[in-house]
């Protein structure tokens, strides 16, 4: 599976199995917009990369390169190896579900990272999982002094990346997020990429 | 119930139900200790007070007195009333666990606000639940520009507390988180208590 490349059409997910040492890049194709990710332990996905356990692991609000982002049993499962992006990503936010969009005012069904993630896990045996806090790469939600956040649109030119390497025996998934009422993938969400190295 | 006042001793929890529109009061006794406060739907504890949903609905690191937090499912569980402390309080940050300890040296057991919480809901018939990130109150994690935190100790003074609303009939559990490995209690836990309003 090594060299694969597995295209995320624009608001849809798709998962990769990758073993321990294994490495892969999340690539932004056309730019400008944000990736839900997440990673659960293959053997147990009730182990999970864990937002708020990654956070108390690196002492920040998001690792830097060369730290991992670390499960809800506090044990790495994936390592940033490289950022050729702009560095901004948030992990602060909950991945956008049905009522988030209902919520902004849309009638009826939309997509959103929720579903495609629960879908994704589903289609590998997966139908009852808890949905993590994801990962939001290239996501920009600025922090100000008093705690306010300001969020904007994301900042990747097409081609920009991220490189990690898996800790555990995992399962990825890519969500290319669908958001489209709000500027974080400036109004038009696009198609992203996972390149198995 | 009303008018109770439940103490939290040293270390331990306790869980009490309150149903919609009902109100209590955390309160810091001795001053210099920090709360890891849960909040489940009493109908279904597979919908809790989430931080990330919350951070997304306030805007911000930590909801604003008149402020609600919000459920993994987006509606409103708790209203912050009140806060006649000095309003430092930690939404990033997961609960204390034995790996946790573990990591910090520890040989062989400690007490930890993920079991503290584990062990209430068990007495309440709910033997397997999702540990969500806590509500940590009068807990001093800042976030430095560049992202990285800096820890201090507890700045309430005794008898410090906010006061809460329930938005849903709930089951809220506090523990008087139980770190004397760091900072946050002064190295010292003590005692909370919850008085119902």
């Amino acid at each position: 599976m090594r060299n694969e490349f597995v295209l995320v059409p624009a608001s849809e997910a798709r998962a990769v199995h990758v073993a321990s040492g294994g490495r892969f890049r999340v690539v932004d194709i056309e730019g400008g917009q944000v990736v839900d990710l997440f990673a659960f332990a293959a053997g147990d996905v009730g182990e999970y990369a864990s937002a708020e356990h990654t956070r108390v692991a690196v002492n920040r609000l998001f690792p830097r390169v060369g730290e991992a982002f670390v499960t809800n049993r506090r044990r790495p499962i994936l390592w940033l190896e490289k950022d050729d992006s702009p560095g901004v990503h948030d992990m602060l936010c909950a991945a956008c579900d049905p009522v988030r969009y209902r919520l902004l005012g849309v009638d009826g069904w939309h997509p959103s990272c929720q579903e495609n993630l629960q879908r994704v896990m589903a289609g590998l045996g997966h139908d009852r999982i808890e949905v993590p806090q994801p990962i939001n790469l290239f996501m920009a939600v600025r922090v100000e002094p008093d705690g306010s956040f300001i969020w904007s649109s994301a900042p990747t030119k097409a081609g920009d990346g991220v490189v990690l390497r898996a800790a555990l025996d995992c399962v990825v998934v890519a969500s290319a997020c669908p958001q489209d009422r709000n500027e974080i993938n400036h109004y038009r969400p696009t198609s992203i990429g996972i390149q198995l190295l």
